[in-house]
């Protein structure tokens, strides 16, 4: 028996549309953090809230959050949420998904007149993606107490610093500290996401669970050998950059193809002098290996960059290979998981537990409770661009598990 | 015994510095065709060959030919040159170290008042780099009579026709067929050019005698992939670009080695979108093969072209390959390559015959007489840039092969 009501899909969808509508530019859905655009969407989200009978703040960070309180005030809360902002020309289901998941709950919880033992949260953090400071996760970090201050000074493409930003926006920064929540204060923390991956759909499932966010390692690859005439170096007196990293690529291939979620990807190359009659004389290049095991990350870092060295020893060019950012993985929380399961077991013939390959809020949460994640299938697992798609069931699936895992849990948690 | 003076070696490197100091940018050596800074050059160099008692006129295309008459006036000619535009940020050498030792031949003559059975003449070619208006060859194509006049309407970067710019030049464009010569005009071409490659100075000898100008094809594939999150697409459902042309790029190695004077090359290479978390969904690069021997080259092409299909097909990945150049290679005069061969042995203690891989005049002017190509080592095989070197003695060995090979002829040829 389903808990929510079938027209629930279809209004979380109307809502969807009525966020992507607010945006920076006509070309895709724009909307970076502490913009008019921003604030647009903030007051339309805290409005349903409000609707809902919550009552909803927002906090110096520029978070909206919606409280529906529980059978005794002043409860501990399970919150529910994602994210309003978006990357530059994004789809309308990445962190939008989870923030009218999470008010859908709420809103059966209303209209069924049924209060838990635990309050409600809903959230709708307000910077995830990062894109307009090279930042991320401003607002759950300002929620756990790990935002950094320092970032206020940072300037965006206009020159305008996170400070300026956030007072335009109508916040203090000085007061984000007031947004940090202690941990007696949130039981857990629920998140519905879009997959951005494939693997829902291969599987020709609507909904998977998560079980941990895989950690990253990015490194800057570059090798140094000598640019020469195309036509006059013969191919034994070369020390080609370019022909030296594609075999470094194709290593990095094999290096990180079997162990199941272990993924590498080399998403940026530049060669110089980079003319069609110029034999390569350096050649820069990314390199982005994740898992959700650590040991099984590092143990792939450290063969790919064992084999670029082998590579450029052997034909005698330099290289150069640059951490820039390595980030352990983070578990979801085994009680969350197997709550979660339970309530996608009543939805789907199937329980698939995945990885996430990508960063998402849940991941700074879990550091202040318990945090679970639920992956809704979207088309040909393609997102942070205009054609991201998810079906109307889905979304209803989404809502309905986060639903059915906040029932279950609220008995079983403190 | 040397022919020419031991400082004739000096004078010209004192003439390399004054070409040289005419330049349209402070940082390296830029001389564009029809450019005040060619006007400067073409009226330095026409006033070394008035000096030297030639008979001296400026063509419609801005080719400067002085001649110096033989025992009997009017004489069939051997034509000594080659050209005195340049690439930007250039070399000092390229180019002019030919037009300057057929200077320094006729100065010889003159100075022991030697008359041939064949005039001599030196030619300064306008454009061969065509670097301004993407042409090629502009300069000898008007002496052999393949002037394309389609070329007068094409615009430089600052929207400046070729036609106006001769003008400015002050040359009258409809009078370039009048600088066509006949066959009977002409009875060999000879050419001094820096090797640019790094073959003379591996083999440790100043000079060498060319056998033929490499044929090339150029090629642009364009591989067509899936973008993707690099954190959340497994290994086994991508369809990355940037693998697959890095499978192609070291197959293409792999097939252009081992062939004596085959060469492949990837100079330029491009992954879409370009992001380090993005798996590359197209890549864009280019091939460039070369070979002295025509069935060589077109082997290998087909070869690459098998290869890549046969790469992407395998990988279920679409592939254009499309060929946007493609020229045979061009045999250097037999008798010239002997009496150069000769000229050699006479300075130096072997005689190393070679293949261009770059294009000169000199292939340009096979097609109306006998023509021939003497390289001169330059260091680390290092052209088309400021650090681009060759030595005095290596410049004066070019010079004196050039005489001898010219005296040897002038009793052999009609």
């Amino acid at each position: 028996m389903p808990t929510l009501t079938s027209d629930a899909g279809e209004l979380l969808m109307q809502r969807i549309e009525q966020l992507a509508a607010i945006t920076e530019s006509d070309r895709g859905l724009t909307r970076r953090f502490a913009t008019p655009e921003h604030r647009r969407a903030n007051d339309l989200a805290a409005s349903w809230m409000v609707k809902t009978g919550m009552s909803v703040h927002e906090d110096a960070v520029g978070n909206v959050i919606g409280r529906y309180e529980g059978t005794k005030p002043g409860a501990p809360a399970i919150m529910l949420g994602s994210h309003l902002d978006t990357v530059v020309m994004a789809g309308k289901y990445d962190g939008m998904l989870g923030v009218l998941c999470g008010l859908a709950c709420v809103e059966h919880l209303a209209a069924s007149e049924q209060r838990l033992s635990h309050a409600i949260e809903v959230i709708a953090f307000a910077d995830e993606e990062g894109v307009r400071y090279q930042s991320t996760f401003l607002g759950s970090r300002a929620v756990t107490g790990e935002f950094d201050y320092e970032q206020l000074d940072r300037l965006d493409k206009d020159e305008i610093s996170m400070r300026d930003a956030l007072i335009e926006f109508g916040k203090n920064p000085d007061d984000i500290a007031k947004a940090v929540r202690q941990p007696g204060e949130i039981t857990a923390y629920l998140e519905v996401h879009i997959e951005q991956g494939p693997v829902l759909e291969q599987q020709n499932l609507g909904v998977g669970v998560v079980t941990a966010i895989a950690g990253a390692t990015r490194m800057v690859a570059t090798i140094k050998g000598e640019a020469g005439h195309a036509g006059t170096v013969p191919m034994s007196l070369r020390q080609d950059a370019l022909v030296a990293a594609a075999e470094c690529i194709t290593g990095i291939e094999t290096i990180c193809t079997g162990p199941a979620d272990l993924v590498g990807t080399v998403g940026s190359i530049r060669a110089e002098p980079g003319a069609g009659n110029v034999i390569p004389g350096r050649v820069e290049f990314t390199i982005d290996i994740r898992s959700a095991t650590d040991s099984q990350r590092i143990e792939a870092v450290e063969a790919v960059v064992a084999h670029l060295h082998s590579v450029c020893e052997r034909r005698g060019l330099g290289i150069t290979v640059e951490t820039v950012h390595n980030e352990p993985s983070e578990a979801c929380d085994d009680t969350l998981i197997e709550h979660i399961s339970n309530a996608i077991s009543t939805c789907q013939p199937r329980v698939l537990k995945l990885a996430s390959g990508a960063g998402h809020d849940v991941m700074v949460m879990s550091h202040l409770s318990a945090a679970g994640l639920i992956f809704v299938r979207c088309a040909g697992g393609i997102s942070h661009n205009p054609a991201e798609s998810i079906t109307t069931e889905d979304a209803w699936l989404g809502a309905e598990v986060m639903m059915q895992s906040v029932l279950n849990l609220d008995g079983v948690l403190s």
